[in-house]
């Protein structure tokens, strides 16, 4: 495959190519929408209302966006001009280039979106399989458009940056990274703004439907009807495009700009390096087309059938992508420590998803006992809920820790930034199920609307409900991705900046040589979140056994409903004492514990493979990650639950005013409206500020504590290590002069190191 | 002063003598809260249940925690027998010893607060001011009790391990770390399970109380009555008396131990550098025994008068220590760096306490907005009071931040440390203030069981009111102390284990010689806080203005309601896309902003002043800060609110079953109350998995790419950099061999510095 490594050229071009099949297979889904049917005159109507309001919130954002987009390119024209800022102008092509293809991905995935919605409702009138195909394709129109879009743009700029314009690989790689900077600053905004339309939407038309007024959600007669439809394109469809968009092109990015700065990459691999992703990715777009028409089902499919037809879609791209990249990565030689980084990546955002999709959906467990909860009022499901939330963080930090580490155990910092390529390789498929929930959403709420007969009702409902399955995995999986491509736009920048001055070297030697410090960081941060979890569900479970004992005497005990009789005060007690002791067990357990097992395995890893993963830099990942972790939750916490509680109690106070329907002023007291949602947020609050929240105080020491204690254990352990002398086959660093802590240090005894004694 | 500073044992004696003076003070206090009248034959009944609940709790805890302490007593001497594991088995010793004295302070702070609390509603009958000197007596036994005990065990241990055992300086922090664990190690089980505890009882006698059987929470038919009274003594008094034991002890703990192994302290200064936290806070004991006797009111004394009571004792001991510890200072010749640095964390402190009571007090805008929220529901305020809390996240992160960059700019590490212990020096008095509100909640409740008059209820009212304020203010103290103290002892960590082997020396130089990359870690985790609390703020406030807008129509067009007319979308369609472009600008504009100002600063801030606070390592801080924060919220976020929305479909859906009154097996459907509290979930959770949680997925990636966008700025910048020559006045770090990750680095072009370049 010589003509392949002999230059970038070849596989930019194919990446182009590749990315203009793309394109037009959109356009080909795009038109075959288009000519579906649009159903009859009141949906066309509405479906006329939902485009008009969209594309008039898009335009309105997009013109916001366009003054910063001016600005920064401005500013980047002029870093660029700037005598030795090592910048180029050309950065600002960059970024206007990757703002535009965002933005173009964004509007075109709503622009389908809202026209597949009532051509979806029509076709479910038809069948269930006809829906779903609607809708579906309408998916693949963005998610190619973004896929597509992204690639054409890394390959045309890589061109012009290295063959064009012959920008040394440092520059050229900044002005890579502009492609991304663009799609950022749309994605940003059309996120945030998106997800407060959205969410305004829909929380009013929910709030003054069912609560006040009593009309339903979808009906006609709901004036937020139309904005909250509206809502659902330009937050999750425009919004998720412009988010995927950059984490897609920001793994390409940063896998080619560590590949063209030679990071973890041999000599004569340099160019295969930069070709990898560029052919990974254009291999994903290939095989998710071919993946998009294993998308189908039969009529009367249950929900079951429905979701497994889209999974064919996305687990048999998987299994494709899979063995493509073994190839390739065999075909480019560049070894198996390359192909083990990408597939672990690959088999990660799997992962991920799946794990969401656990944790979110009422088919399992978690969700199901959170329904459950519902029994104890809305306090309790909000605390219930908040701790399903934190706990739920476990897989995916652990699946990121592992990736982590596995890709650059495999082949270095390099293999981060190829991890996240390999697990955003299949987005062109796993975009389109996940941009196919609106539109499935909308085709209800159209059929709604429009009071089309239940059967299509039911339909669309499959359908919709079938969406939030598949939102709740790609939430997930966009998560999970855009965190390994920060990750690897991290190492990049580190890559980028190291050897600036020698301070700066030595820190970013740390985190750069060390993955174990980045794990330990996520390892350490996890636990404040995890232990919170534990300590507000054992509120929750304890305040049920009060609840039904005092429920018990009430009926039980003769005389005591009308205060004849003294209640048995000692059994809530009892029962108080008791399972505060069973529960504060396993989050003390924890806390003491984690430190301590990743102090040991520091202590035993010396010198074996246990060693390549952990070691005392993961501890003090684990202590400064805890740490802040920690302190956050912990003001959150306190302080969220200190003022529901006052503000219930500036409630009952009478400090609260408000308008009754006749326009008079009234003051609010105790059991009116506001105060009983008042006693809500106070019982949220409870167990943030008085058992999580303190707790926390404890965990963030404690796990310095420990580390202190045990510091002669692991200093005398590491410091047995094979110490290589002055001067030998290594280089030096240089710690500047101009330091502001002078530590002539005293060393623990038998110290065998050179060391850092910077002057005063 | 030579005196002093010839040697340690000088200073451990006037510590232990001073401790022996706190203890008899506390001795004296109690026995004057015990002298005063326990009120009638009811009151002592209520009360000596809650003596035995509480006393019961407290032993089951105790036994429960021993058997984990015995454990590690055996654990912390096999691993001081172990050769060279340069650990000493009178660890052991430390370790039992920290954990008995947590435990009595705990137990005397709750001994004293289950007796005054009845004596205090006594003292209420008689007057205001007798109230409150009870109550508030009863706090200063705790108060004196941490603070004594800790001195006293710290001043022992010290001379044992120097003096008598003559441990080497490395062995000798480990031992006295010991102290640290075992106070950590009562805390963590006494701050879970006693938290568990109150608010099991809390939250389970309220739920019964007053959504089921409508019996007041205080009343004494609730069988769930003396259990709540219980909880607040075991949680808050016992809890927080342990939590600040910890803090406490592990300040005085982590400067002593970087003083004795001499980070960043001169030579001839190492003595005088441990001596001064021993003195340090000797003279907070005894400045905080003569600052709780101006604490008293007059009868009839309003909010503020009884607010200000309290604060002339905070606010006198502040400044009474501020002018002890310039003197001190200056007496042992320390340097106005350790002075500043003391100051730092005392000042930090006030503001911290003064930040928390501003955003959780009834008085002032944050909860009095969070009040008027409820007139949305319940889902609004729960969503409000996030906000608030992550919102209030800001200000003690930025003073933490402050703090650590002045204090460890004015003196290194050791600032860092010294500024905890400046931070707790006035924690005689804070920590009885603090205590004091759950005496004067416990007296309102036994108030109200014991059916006293109106005037008692009003007086014990007011005293319990003022508990509130001062238990937000000692909350927000507790959490800011607690993270200077780790961030401390994670100092001292380092510095006893850098110099282990090479690599770890690489990574722990980088942590520990850039406060810069910690307050950066700091900075970028709070991004994701204020980010999310803005975006969901504006979900509130845009889903408001929806609501007005679909009522003002329902209201104003005839025939709507009817349904004969249609009601005006392109209205609600306008309101939401107006607020949602509004509001989603300053949000984006702090995403793009700070990392681009961090980037700014580091290139302006080379070689002069910024350039000590603000460099490429904040960069890099804020990088992995913001990752890992924004991670693990959009985790948290994207999961919980996909779990309540299906929690709630599954209910709707009909798959809910539970028992009627009479123990029928009935159906959950919609409207039904398990279903009302499912839609307040999901109103929580729209917000949160649909604005802010995929928001902050760009949020995470736009950091990265903004630095890597002008990597070669900062490294073009940072190089101009003079660069000292190899061998010259530095000392050199070796990186190892056995590094997995090799780098032949491509470095950008004119690189000056000799690079780090490990081995394959």
């Amino acid at each position: 495959m010589d003509f392949l490594t002999e230059n970038v050229t070849t596989a930019s071009i194919i990446a182009i190519v590749v990315a203009v099949i793309g394109l037009a297979f959109a356009w080909r889904q795009r038109s075959w929408v288009l000519a579906q049917p649009a159903g009859n005159e009141k949906m066309t109507k509405i479906a006329s209302a939902i485009q008009q309001g969209a594309q008039a919130f898009l335009s309105r954002e997009y013109r916001a966006v366009a003054i910063l987009v001016a600005v920064v390119t401005v500013a980047l024209i002029v870093l660029g001009l700037i005598p030795n800022s090592g910048m180029s102008s050309w950065t600002a092509l960059a970024f206007v280039a990757g703002a535009v293809a965002s933005g173009l991905a964004g509007y075109g995935g709503m622009y389908i979106a809202v026209r597949a919605n009532v051509r979806t409702t029509q076709a479910a009138s038809e069948s269930l399989n006809k829906g779903l195909r609607v809708a579906f394709s309408s998916g693949t129109v963005m998610a190619n458009l973004v896929v597509s879009l992204a690639l054409l743009g890394i390959g045309v700029l890589f061109i012009i940056f290295t063959n064009v314009l012959n920008l040394d690989p440092a520059t050229s790689a900044s002005a890579l990274a502009g492609f991304g900077f663009g799609g950022t600053s749309i994605a940003i905004f059309a996120r945030v703004g998106g997800g407060i339309y959205t969410k305004a939407a829909d929380v009013g038309a929910d709030l003054v439907g069912k609560t006040e007024l009593n009309i339903p959600e979808d009906s006609p007669q709901n004036p937020a009807t139309i904005a909250d439809n509206v809502g659902d394109n330009v937050g999750d469809v425009a919004g998720m495009g412009s988010d995927l968009f950059e984490s897609y092109a920001g793994s390409i990015i940063a896998a080619i700009t560590l590949a063209l700065l030679g990071a973890g990459i041999a000599a004569d691999k340099v160019i295969h390096a930069q070709v990898f992703p560029l052919l990974v990715a254009a291999l994903g777009i290939v095989i998710g087309i071919v993946a998009s028409f294993l998308v189908q089902t039969k009529e009367g499919a249950t929900q079951e059938q429905l979701l497994w037809s889209l999974r064919k879609g996305v687990y048999g791209a998987s299994a494709m992508v899979a063995v493509a990249i073994v190839v390739l990565g065999l075909l480019l030689d560049l070894g198996w420590g390359v192909i083990i980084a990408t597939l672990s990546g690959l088999v990660g955002g799997v992962l991920i998803g799946y794990y969401t999709e656990y944790f979110t959906s009422g088919s399992y467990k978690p969700t199901q006992r959170l329904a459950e909860s519902a029994e104890g009022g809305a306090g309790i499901i909000v605390i219930r809920g908040l701790a399903l939330g934190m706990f739920s963080t476990l897989a995916p930090v652990l699946i990121i820790v592992i990736v982590t580490l596995v890709a650059s155990w495999a082949t270095g910092l390099y293999g981060v930034a190829i991890a996240a390529v390999g697990m955003l390789s299949t987005l062109g498929i796993t975009l389109a199920t996940d941009a196919y929930g609106p539109v499935a959403d909308n085709a209800g709420g159209i059929a709604e609307m429009s009071e089309l007969g239940e059967s299509v009702r039911d339909r669309t409902d499959a359908l919709d409900s079938l969406g939030n399955t598949t939102a709740a995995t790609g939430k997930g999986f966009a998560i999970g991705s855009a965190a390994m491509t920060a990750l690897a736009l991290m190492a990049a920048f580190i890559t980028a900046v190291k050897g600036g001055d020698a301070a700066t070297a030595t820190t970013f030697a740390a985190v750069l040589l060390e993955p174990k410090l980045i794990t330990g960081l996520f390892l350490g941060a996890l636990l404040p979140f995890i232990f919170s979890a534990l300590s507000m569900l054992a509120v929750g479970k304890a305040a049920q056994e009060i609840v039904a004992e005092v429920k018990r005497q009430w009926n039980t005990i003769p005389g005591l409903p009308e205060g004849k009789t003294d209640p048995d005060y000692e059994t809530c007690v009892a029962i108080s004492t008791d399972s505060a002791i069973k529960q504060m067990i396993l989050p003390g357990v924890i806390a003491v514990g984690v430190p301590v097992v990743v102090a040991v395995l520091t202590v035993l890893g010396k010198g074996n493979i246990i060693g390549q993963f952990v070691g005392s830099e993961t501890l003090v990942g684990v202590l400064i990650g805890s740490l802040i972790s920690a302190f956050m939750l912990a003001v959150m916490m306190a302080n969220a639950g200190g003022a529901w509680d006052n503000a219930k109690k500036y409630i009952e106070a009478g400090q609260l005013t408000g308008k009754d329907a006749q326009g008079n002023t009234v003051t609010y007291r105790k059991k009116s409206e506001p105060h009983k949602a008042a006693v809500v947020g106070d019982t949220v609050g409870d167990p943030f500020k008085d058992t999580a929240g303190p707790s926390l105080n404890i965990l963030l020491k404690l796990v310095a504590i420990v580390a202190l204690v045990l510091a002669p254990l692991i200093y005398n352990a590491i410091k047995s290590d094979i110490v290589p002398p002055v001067g030998g086959s290594n280089t030096t660093i240089i710690v500047p002069t101009d330091d502001q802590t002078p530590t002539p240090d005293v060393v623990p005894a038998t110290d065998l190191t050179p060391e850092v004694t910077p002057e005063a």
